[in-house]
């Protein structure tokens, strides 16, 4: 399975910009896509497994490494949209995730991607983070049939 | 010590309203206030030295009760302020703070209040959190001098 | 129509807690209650016909005047629920929405409020509020059949 | 003055990592490192003398093309920290802004940047913006001496 040949499911988070996610300019404030990205990526791991009761019991946790974001249209009030996400990239011990916003008329709102490390909390919640090697059972998950 | 005679220290936290705080009708989006106000006490504490540390070493909490807010005057992007804060009630194992927004030129822009519980996880951070009885104490180091 | 006979219709407002929802307790950051309590005015104003273009041509708004929230059950990430909102009250120029937040499982999370000025800006977005007197018609439009 | 031979001021927007900006691994929830950015380059804007009053009585914009940060190191609840902003490159119609997020110890948190459009709202708050060709005043305004 080479990385460039890897397929990924894409997995769909539906969201609303809201009031307070707009700023004076009565467009979206950049970072609620962030808030998004983050929200889909959870969401995509509960998709196939890995829910948040899992991911808490065995300590799991994935904290980034780097996220970036091209605003394509304005965003405002009111507007649905979607996050569809999917895998971009397996590392060792790290991976990438890509996003795209489209709004319900299909016009992209924002391209993204966020990179994560596949880590584990040393001793239980709020403890240190140690990265893991990324397995092939965990990559499976998330291969498109 | 009854609670009615209680004279409560009045801690200061500086903060100042960014455009990301304010929504499309220029003014702050309101659970900003909120926001304040729970680093408002987090700071009220650490001045007394329960800084984060010492709660975090202790596996101490203070899950919120209540929380109310008038608000008094719009608050505009730019404007710096301060929350004051005091403690405005010491119940068994809960107590009540105070918040005060003021703006640099003195206008008061909000008037809150948030009563929390004073708790400990029963293991660890994450865990389940129970209420402790508030110690003579505790109530001392917030006494106004 | 008097206030105490008012019946109001609840509009039903579905929210999630993610992830950058919660603190280090484990459990919601409270502001986010108000930021869905924010959302779920916008929503029910939405239901009745008053969608963000209609209050953005007519130049309205609703700035606060106050909010509370009692937090009855720790939220913690990935639970689904509801804020069901009603009219408590109308004022001459104000009026008073109350929200539930009901978890799945019919858990009662908070129960709050907001008491708003029913207001229009008196040349354009962004310009000064000055507050209208809420009419019949209005208040029809939430009144439960 | 080539783009390549640019040398910015560099300003600093001094700000502290708050229990509710951190998440439940106890670290800061990403999303936060983009709110300070945004803060931050305002607030490099009022330093030279674009602040929120003139950008607003110029109905003035500085709408979002792009963004990203790498993350360095974990950020936690009290830490202060100061985000250095400057120039990193001019367009016909866009600037680059770069960030660096530094702790109080020196430790470096975050390395991010934003791009940005040189907007006019057509016709006041609210309204489509539109990109301004920039200036060399406004270039001379950031240029260290």
């Amino acid at each position: 399975m080479s990385q460039s040949s890897f397929e990924s499911i894409v997995v769909r988070f539906p969201c609303q910009v809201h009031w307070g996610d707009c700023d004076p300019a009565a467009i979206i404030f950049y970072p609620t896509y962030f808030r998004w990205f983050d929200a889909a990526t959870w969401n995509m791991f509960a998709t196939v497994g890995y829910d948040v009761e899992r991911i808490r019991g065995e300590h799991r946790a994935m904290p980034l490494v780097a996220a970036n974001c091209d605003f394509k249209l304005p965003a405002r009030q009111g507007e649905r949209c979607e996050v569809g996400s999917r895998i971009a990239r397996w590392g060792g011990k790290s991976f990438s995730v890509s996003h795209e916003v489209v709004r319900e008329d299909g016009g992209v709102l924002a391209v993204g991607g966020e990179t994560r490390v596949w880590a584990r909390h040393a001793s239980g919640p709020g403890s240190v983070m140690k990265g893991e090697v990324i397995t092939e059972e965990l990559k499976a998950l998330f291969h498109a049939k």
